[in-house]
């Protein structure tokens, strides 16, 4: 018998109509199957939120100003966001990796430095990275998740914090996915329609200012942002070692498609966690083929939507290992 | 200034885009607001699964025998079931209630008998109960609620166990929303499509039998179950009482129809969890307009969808405690 069908009939066994747990079912067999075990665990889950600086803001693309960057990553290290208090609240350790914030900030516990250079440069003048940044970019990802891995985590959630990171997440969409511009840019934190319209004019002038035929890597290096480079490399060495991914966000995801172009099996992996009330991200796990486990109308980013999912992720485990079967329980099956 | 607003403007001062925490922002301005506070608070959170056995199951209307609700109790108490799982797994204290189960149980210590008959009778020979016996479940119910919100408690969620009870449910959704019956009626633990015909001509006829125009008291002792009307002199004492209830599934939103018609601000104080795979629910959440914030194609009943769904309704509640603010932690507001 196959593994799979193993772990089918583990999960058939449980006292339970057979798929009365929906999609917990299918979260089960698939970590299960990823682990390649009827026991799965999930084990020191850690929450990486990846923070950089974007040239782009020059043009004002944003209704915030890029100094919230830093001010947030310091908010991060006090435990005052979001994030801090879901990743507290569901046992997930947090770890802020500075990837590219204008800002020079003091060793803190929960800081990992990993600095290509103080933001990108200005898109609508030339490649936001040189190729050279983003290789490196991708690799300091990839040793991050070596690092944790070593100790002992086997799940890991993906976070971001950028102001106008999400202009580079829709020009990369735009460019990978091939949808037409106005479908993937949304509103960000907040923009009014006249904001919108400004942001999508600017971008429009990106993409056409960079129209020649490019790999997934120069496109990448050309529109996206150091943490979002970062997050390619460290889902790449994620997908390399096995552990489960949590995807949250349009910005994330947008690092995952980037992921997708160089290692079409990495979805495997994958976990969607929320599905993001930002136009665009709905169509971008379309052409994933993700389905998000949550729909709640967020659109925060920094992993919020993945650090609210685990608990799901868990029951999914826990009912596969804890419960009782049918036999095991003296239970009358169908008639 | 109203404390809706006060709570609004909390919620607002956090250090997040307005609104980006979606539905979590709605959970925690309803639960701040039942609780009439600015720092809201879960306590001693219990699962009440409410098990009885039904009459009409001589029908052969459930692809399971009868034998099962006993057993599955056991399964409970044993620590084997889904929801055991669960509520471990997130904090609940699971009490299960024998309602009316056709077995004798032993005392345990998480089994609260408040049995009024071994079963109710079958409703296509007469009324599934008498309205003295469906008065005293209701009551029953009501003095468990008073119980644990003595001990504490201030948020209960329901959960039911009991073979036969999606015809139930069916019923009472077809005479007190008015929906037709077929929309009404699903396939419950797994009845396949000669199943389901059958249990749809046989709940017809019942519905035929008792076809008088009748309060909704006299519709809940006809067509309920001693669970049911359980849960639903439990929901209206909670309502009482103030304290939050979790709704989920089929069955335990029968109930709150129920005691939606007897008390119509109750959903004031309900938060609707998961929306059940059972044909029927959709409507009957669209009749209360209740959201549920989960979908995830679960239809296993004993409360399974409020058990998972809790860490939600605590980001909530611990975002708006926890969270600082823009002023709190220095960060730039909007430009």
């Amino acid at each position: 018998m196959k593994l799979e069908e193993a772990i089918q009939q583990k999960i058939d066994s449980k006292t339970k109509p057979p798929g009365s747990l929906g999609r917990l079912e299918e979260l089960a067999l698939k970590i299960a199957s990823v682990q390649k075990t009827l026991e799965p665990e999930i084990v020191n889950p850690v929450l990486l939120v990846f923070a950089a600086d974007h040239g782009l803001t020059e043009e004002k693309i944003s209704p915030y100003p890029k100094e919230v960057t830093a001010q947030m990553v310091g908010n991060f290290l006090k435990g005052g966001a979001a994030i801090n208090v879901f990743c507290r609240q569901n046992g997930l350790e947090l770890k802020v990796i500075d990837a590219g914030v204008d800002f020079d900030f003091e060793p803190s516990e929960n800081l990992i430095i990993k600095k290509i250079r103080r933001g990108t440069s200005n898109m609508l003048k030339g490649p936001a990275m040189t190729i050279e940044e983003c290789t490196e970019a991708m690799k300091r990802g990839a040793d991050i998740i070596e690092e944790i891995n070593a100790m002992g985590c086997n799940i890991v959630a993906f976070g971001e914090m950028g102001i106008g990171n999400t202009s580079s997440a829709a020009l990369l969409m735009h460019k990978l996915c091939h949808y037409p511009l106005d479908l993937c840019v949304g509103r960000g934190t907040g923009l009014d329609d006249h904001g919108l319209n400004l942001k999508l004019k600017i971008l429009k002038r990106v993409a056409e200012k960079h129209n020649s035929s490019m790999s997934s890597g120069e496109i990448l290096s050309t529109f996206g942002g150091f943490e979002i480079a970062m997050m390619t490399g460290a889902m790449l060495k994620a997908r390399e070692l096995n552990m489960i991914m949590l995807i949250d966000g349009f910005i994330v995801t947008s690092a995952l498609l980037a992921a997708h172009n160089m290692e079409n099996n990495i979805c495997s992996n994958c976990i969607f966690c929320h599905e993001s009330n930002e136009q665009g991200h709905h169509l971008m796990l379309d052409y994933l083929k993700g389905r998000p486990l949550l729909k709640l109308g967020m659109c925060l980013g920094e992993g919020t939507g993945a650090a609210i999912a685990l608990p799901l992720i868990k029951a999914a485990v826990n009912f596969l290992n804890e419960m009782a079967s049918f036999e095991s329980a003296g239970i009358s099956n169908k008639l």
